[in-house]
């Protein structure tokens, strides 16, 4: 394939000295480290929506995109559609990305009916199989889009209105059924609509168990279809919507241990929805770590000093690389992967900064990658851990841990001793030794 | 009673009208709303360690409260105590407060041990017991100060050291027996310092477990020693900490569920940890409310464009009413309380500005209740809500909530639907009418 | 005019009983409060995008506006345009708003060309001034619109290429024209894009300069035609860009006088746009006012828990008394006025809701200024405020303000102080004052 | 001297591979860089009061600093005051710090009086001048103490009182003499209390006039003494007030302007305060420089997910590089300097962490000095940005930029534009560029 972006190579690496803009420097995908392939550490995925789809619209202005490739297509949205996904496959192709992630409609045009829809869908799907097959890429994860159409206004599993919910789920089980089609490893659900603007007009107790109705539901056609991957909730805690229910990740394992369903979803955590939600990306993938519930990642970073989803391509090296701690931690990302949920500037509107985009976030984190390998190799934090906590291997420690403690022997114990010797927390050396690795 | 404050009269309701500085112009405390006394509606607690301890400290300056009567006071530390304690019940009596909460270290000098403060605590609760008799003021929680001394510095459930841990159990089993002593109807925790500063010198699994277990520990102890009040968590999202565990009612919710506690602990809902979590004050308190899980209010309010903990007294109506409507909504907020967990500003720092910011927020909140039990009467939201949902209640809506629908019968329905009907969810019009009521 | 929303009647005051959704409460046009009518203190305007242009789409979903009088305009867009026009004009009408701001490309399609978007104009500012003449409507302000074009990707008069300067230049010479020709009382510039995504690709330094010598051509050219109004800089910190030039009053000012264009420009502050910027609305405001550059208004709200303007209408009491009070103390807002730069929520979105949201603005207004009104006339701020600072008035303070003192002078006072008395700032008790008037 | 930190040695560079932690891995002093040695381009500063003075207090919790040596000190604070003195000389030593800032209050106990405070300060002095003599350590900037006490409670140069406007100039005249006499190359006025809490109660105007009149009344001092270095202004936008009136550059160079103070002052740049205002770090510097204003540094970082100030000590390379990268584009930060104003965590309680703490900081900046000086070699980003403007090196973009053009010729240029042609702004690939040099 070589017929959309006709100027750019296949992309690939060349070392940390490479001064060739169309080249990997960290990212080389067959390299073992820790005795795996970088590829299979990264699993890297195409966002369909804003690699394909997205044109450079903001809230103050139209479309900047330049995409030659699409001014071929008459006005037939089919072949508007069919033209951006063989754009999509050239793209992943040149730059050795081996996953994609949509929306149902980000792939296909919802036509007039959801009978058109779907046939629109298995046309497109068609097309699909036919590149996945050619290219041998595969799909990370599928899901349906509940929030651009107008119908969705209120929400969708939370809509104040029962026929938008009975909308909700036909998509629903219309992108199951295509992704499962489509040997997709995951299905995500990021409820953008799921929440509320005031409270002034909410049930929230209805809108919470809707939510979780709907959450079940699929869950049940998920299995009856055979669908063997994992089902993920994208936490998010605001935008559109004043208020999202899937705020961040504690939120969210409550949400699923309150209505029983702790066991069938996992989680796909975003960067930027980490730090809209005031916590830190390394943060949530911990939290969802030690709960067993770490299933995928949307890899980007937001701007700290702005309080909306910038979706940035990932260039920050601690960001990345105490991203890839928590994975390597967790034994590997798999079935997850690392999806770039991340669009180039507005400003950056030519196809070649799609490459550059997203050169610049396969090396961001294959960057992270080598440099958590090597923290975890030197045990650089892991040791400096261990021995802080020692104090719970025994005696009163101990009995803490292993239940044997009770109020009244702790405070016994706790009447014994003379002053309590406190070892320095050191942080400003744990960050020297961070950066002695980057 | 009249010896600390000897130029302040008892504050009296003097109606809107009143122009006197010292007086109620909402607050009627055997005032009857809804078939109840404002005084049982409201329920004011004083919070002991912002009005009797606090200095007016900030971290740019020193103390600045002027206080003539603890001048009196010799260098002992135990009739310091005592002179705050009775200067307190007065200022109680004066304001008509009929509840009080209070940290073991507010109320007595921590001496040089544990036995020794332990002493103190003994000593100043027989002056408590004999001020409440007197007055007939009651404990709305006690506490214990887990955060202030170095000792807690890498937390105190969730330090590194088990020595600490099992010092805190001690101060939390004295705490608890205290408040039983006092007839306490409340006990709550807040875990200041049960948090990291940062992930790299942290063993996140482990002290989640041990919050878990301290607390556990904690409830056991309270129901061997015969504690029939509420248990309660009061979540804040950081500060002092980075990142505190109990984050906000969702996340807390989720943790209780997690280790199996969430039948014995209820929240304790501050509003300006509510904005610090990016949450509104009514979406906490609704949150907790809707999970059976409201305990009790500290009643302060922040400055939302500030990052930190203002602590201010509550005078916004919008906030007081949006709250009480809450508590209304569940039915009162029994055996819990309003405790006015905020202080005078720091150039506020005359005894005077003590009953001046009581007096605002008392009548902030006495006004709050008399706007939200209109809304109430009136069904202002209520029957907004009701319509905007109906069509859940029959057809396919009841299918949904009943449990029959599979996404299997929602798609059949879908597809059956022409264009679906919404109706607005007139915000605008929604606040005009809160306004007609304020 | 009753043909674009037949079912909606002139709005008119019913006093503050009134349940009629479509009345005023508050705003009681001729009422006279301190002198003037309550019309001639609020000089109410609409904003011509929010209100007509404006679909209610977001970044994450479409258009929801309901606008049947849309529906009967052919493809024309320049028939479209006019029946906008029409429609906007009734309901200025209905709500007796007498005063309208727009930018150039809301009122005119844009065509293919400068010329044509010239002609359009022309054509359009036909059916204004007789649509204005029908009514009596003027207007507020005029500005064009230098940031939904792609070419002002990176900027218009900071673009980084002349062209687009030059661009700029065409649109607002002729939207200053347009400004002249409907007798507009102010013509505002909002540097949507005047700011920088990465200063990794910007000349900081040349931007700033050509901002100036942009503003400065455009007041020239004001000058040249005649036009007597007043030139406004709307300042906001962010969004669209990660960082705007015209980031807060303060910033503006300095910027002003950097270039020596102090005495040409005044500003228009806009609540959301305040808070953004992490001050209060009555910060910007009186930041402006003490330095007589307060010219306009944008009256909205936002909502500090987003970090994104949110550009609701503002019903919030306490703002609008607030901004008020400023409005009253600099003797009144004209020749600027309140705009409503505010927009129907998405979830409100009948032609119903345009009218509501309106009266909840206007009404939010209208009580704000009866209550400001109140507190001037009871002189509950003043008093004290002239009393706190009375040692300004006599001895060394005096000496200080009318610049006799020096450092060794004041040195010398110092010296022979004991102790400095202090009062309280009684910060809870004006805030109990200011609930009383509310 | 070898004296209070008995186990810590001079700290050398050992080069990037070194695991010593009491070594440098990039500060190399008499390295030589773009033509002058590293200590010459970075000017390190020891702050006082946080190596010093701070004792690990927060709002939350008292101190845990260890500090051994202040145990030798008998009550008497004075012998307490030169105890910390000689052991910060002996820091400086060890860490290779050329330099110190100090608050008069630092120094010196402030006894009972002015005169007692006069006099101590004149003996620490007398210290200081022995130790400087035999160390060569020099004092980058003085500055006096205007908010801890008490008596500033309601500002300083804005208090509402007349004496206390006396009793701050009278301690800003001691320090500049101070200062002078310790040929301090800057001195440095931070307002942390020269702004409101409430405008409810703030006379805006005057407050502002008097801060000028302050600044103005300390600028004719120092220059009758003879002071020859920079004067500063340090902005902050809040806390501990609401609002500091010194907000951010943009609005102190106003403020400058607007007074006739701009040729007196320069401006001390605080990482921390640059992010609370809603700034990066970069842009305040870069602000600053092509203002001609950037005088000192107060190198730190903050966090960007809490908000207040956590001066921690700054090892973001993004961030030092980011602003070497501004100093080095405006020739060297002399006479100003890096000052640490940064406090170790408050687990970080030992001795040895002011050691990690400090070296953490300097091969922060010594790295991104290192990496700022290639990108400027390379010319990275200046060729690019060259490139990005040139239209306005000929043309129609040479008449904007020499005054020659107006709105007419302008628009009469755009009227024969077809299509702009712009260019990409390229900010993923800048990133990655960034990260090459990482």
């Amino acid at each position: 394939m070589d017929y959309f972006f006709p100027n750019i190579p296949v992309i690939s690496y060349e070392g940390p000295n490479s001064r060739n803009p169309f080249a990997f420097r960290f990212y080389n995908p067959d390299e073992v480290i820790l005795g795996k392939t970088m590829k299979e550490h990264l699993r890297f995925s195409m966002a369909y929506w804003h690699t394909l789809c997205a044109t450079g619209t903001d809230p103050f202005g139209r479309g900047t995109a330049i995409r030659p490739y699409e001014e071929s297509a008459s006005n037939d949205p089919m072949e508007l559609a069919k033209i951006k996904m063989r754009a999509g496959f050239e793209l992943m192709q040149k730059l050795q990305i081996p996953y994609f992630c949509f929306h149902d409609c980000d792939v296909a045009p919802e036509g007039n009916s959801l009978a058109e829809f779907s046939r629109n869908l298995d046309e497109m799907a068609d097309l699909a199989e036919e590149l996945m097959t050619q290219t041998g890429i595969k799909l990370l994860w599928g899901t349906a889009n509940l929030f651009s159409h107008p119908r969705y206004v209120h929400g969708a599993a939370t809509s104040c209105s029962a026929d938008v919910f009975a909308y909700a789920a036909a998509q629903v089980k219309k992108a199951l059924e295509l992704t499962v089609r489509l040997k997709g490893e995951n299905y995500v659900f990021w409820g953008g609509r799921e929440g509320y603007e005031t409270l002034l007009n909410t049930d929230f107790s209805l809108e919470l168990d809707n939510l979780a109705r709907f959450l079940s539901l699929a869950a049940d056609y998920a299995d009856k279809i055979g669908f063997k991957g994992q089902l993920l909730i994208e936490p998010k805690p605001k935008e559109p919507t004043k208020h999202q229910y899937d705020f961040d990740v504690a939120g969210v394992l409550g949400f699923l241990q309150k209505y029983g369903l702790e066991g069938r979803f996992k989680l796909n955590i975003e960067a930027n929805h980490a730090t809209l939600a005031g916590h830190t990306f390394q943060h949530e993938l911990a939290m969802a770590r030690i709960n067993n519930a770490l299933g995928s990642i949307d890899a980007n970073q937001g701007d700290l000093l702005l309080g909306w989803d910038t979706d940035q391509f990932p260039t920050n090296i601690y960001e990345t690389t105490l991203c890839m701690l928590e994975v390597l931690k967790q034994g590997g990302i798999a079935p997850g992967g690392l999806n770039f949920d991340a669009k180039v500037r507005r400003g950056s509107f030519t196809p070649e900064d799609l490459f550059l985009g997203h050169i610049a976030g396969m090396d961001g984190f294959a960057r992270g990658l080598r440099i958590a390998a090597a923290l975890i190799t030197d045990k650089v934090f892991d040791e400096f851990i261990e021995k802080r906590y020692q104090s719970f291997q025994i005696g009163i420690g101990a009995s803490i841990v292993n239940g044997e403690a009770t109020l009244e022997s702790l405070a016994v114990h706790a009447h014994t001793l003379d002053e309590i010797k406190l070892e320095s927390g050191r942080q400003e050396y744990l960050e020297t030794l961070l950066n002695l690795y980057i």
